[in-house]
């Protein structure tokens, strides 16, 4: 049968929340299954689980590896905020500032072994397949995460770099999940490769939407102040192309406020917005939305399979597209 | 054929310098290259690759799984400089004293899924066998060093407890090397059960001679200043059975010691010592090594295998008894 969103994203939920942690040492497994608590959109598992249902009636043989992506998610996003310094996560205190940072440290690391662990729930004819893919994008977002390091130092980054960047710390993930799902669905190596393609334009459409939202959405929907990425001198697509738009002058002039910790929040947020403004940020961020968005479906058109069972990944793509948070 | 421990030892060497990094971001990778440089015993891998000779007469087919031990092993090293804010690790600067925490947070990251990327090469039967047992060490070494932390706030630890610990956080990985080994070789599931039971014995002696080098080692031999434990009011083998061993008065005034912070360096080291002859520490430890020594090579007369095929593995054992570093 086929699934819709509610009924995956149930089953995915109900899977997480059952996982088994050992309950001994507590100082290990406590924080790990705090960061698992939290939600978020658990987007990969529901990727995983779709892509599967393409070509399979059942989903129960995704499940663990849906998970074990997820799991993985949940672990980067605990040693980012290590790096990152970050106290607040999903609006709840950080690992790091409610259990320190050495365990934010050692928690990552069993919740990076124990998503391999999930992995051996995978019929062992697929298992080959499936680690390589796993390892392979594991991999690749460590990278990306050493990129987007690498660029805070940096006053501007070529477009095509930043690209790279979020396709290796966002897309390949999505893609991965998205790939495994297809091989336990029984794929043909075409079908996965096209899911992937789809997967990786689709995250693109995703984290350039993330970008967006930081500047321009709002405090309700987004459930966190606007201008964040601003404030932090964050690189995103925005100051990326803004950056590469700009005349000479106002190069430096942006180069100065995204450096400017001194100045009033408001009034920064305020001045790197009139910017945009002028050079028309908004409207060519949204534009790479919808591109990246049109290419996703594209790939996903030449999927073998038929219509009625890419329908949900078509209308998860879509509702991506216009999300508010 | 039988390698004898030069050769295998060689093999291995030749097998972790030439394991492929990708160059980009060079940021990511070189940490990990550094780390693998920096030698060490090799112990893990000699061990997977000696129990695989037992039953096999090529080598080869191990030395992806044996290189995955190594690299985790070192993994471990590196999150462990992080968490002990230590600055040397065999002679050299600790990445991340020499690239920072965030670096060394990511590049060990990146090296845990790189062992994972090397079990790939297993054969395809035996690989979900294989990613079972090193699941399992991964993550109770994860427990082990869990224990370590936790056992820093407490005064005294119970003898078993501490036994336990160093179970997860040294003996597992050994066994796990040798239980890997012995599944690539085609052992048995009774031998390799046997050869796992030896390899914990062997890596509880291991251990308990670490903490009897660190207080009655000899600078030359050991590479590093004696005592270095007692300064740092370590746990070890030789604290607990102390602790456990000392009458109330001895016992209040050796936990003093141990958290006395002002006291000139060589006269802690002297006191503590002191105490240790009084109740007769060293021999006590001295004992138990000779007593897992023993354990060891009990359970390895027990794995059917002509003799002169069990003879490497015994004479590590004997070597690991006897080592002065």
């Amino acid at each position: 049968m086929m699934y819709d969103k509610e009924q995956l994203s149930a089953r995915i939920e109900a899977y997480m929340q059952a996982l088994p942690f050992p309950q001994e040492p507590d100082t290990l497994y406590e924080p790990i299954v705090y960061s698992l608590e939290r939600g978020g959109k658990r987007l990969r598992p529901l990727l995983a689980a779709m892509a599967c249902n393409v070509f399979r009636d059942t989903i129960d043989e995704v499940l663990p590896c849906a998970a074990a992506v997820e799991v993985f998610h949940n672990f980067t996003l605990l040693h980012d905020d290590i790096m990152d310094n970050a106290a607040v996560r999903r609006g709840k205190p950080s690992v790091q500032r409610k259990w320190g940072v050495n365990s934010a440290i050692l928690s990552g690391d069993a919740m990076l072994i124990y998503a391999y662990r999930l992995l051996e729930q995978a019929d062992t004819a697929l298992l080959p397949q499936i680690l390589r893919i796993f390892n392979d994008i594991s991999l690749k977002v460590c990278e990306g995460q050493q990129y987007d390091m690498d660029f805070e130092s940096l006053e501007h980054v070529p477009m095509e770099s930043y690209l790279r960047m979020i396709e290796l710390k966002t897309a390949v993930l999505l893609a991965g999940a998205t790939a495994i799902g297809a091989v336990v669905g029984g794929a043909s190596v075409e079908d996965r490769r096209r899911l992937y393609a789809f997967a990786i334009q689709l995250g693109m459409a995703f984290q350039i939407r993330d970008d967006i939202l930081d500047s321009y959405g709002t405090e309700e929907t987004l459930g966190k102040k606007i201008g964040g990425d601003i404030l932090e001198g964050k690189k995103t697509f925005l100051t990326t192309a803004a950056m590469e738009t700009a005349d000479e002058d106002t190069r430096h002039k942006l180069a100065g406020l995204m450096h400017n910790k001194a100045m009033i929040p408001d009034d920064k947020i305020a001045r790197v917005l009139a910017i945009y403004d002028r050079l028309g940020i908004r409207e060519r961020a949204e534009q790479a939305v919808a591109d990246y968005t049109a290419a996703a479906l594209e790939a996903l058109d030449g999927v073998s399979a038929p219509e009625e069972r890419k329908a949900q990944l078509r209308s998860l793509a879509a509702a991506l597209n216009r999300r508010m948070h």
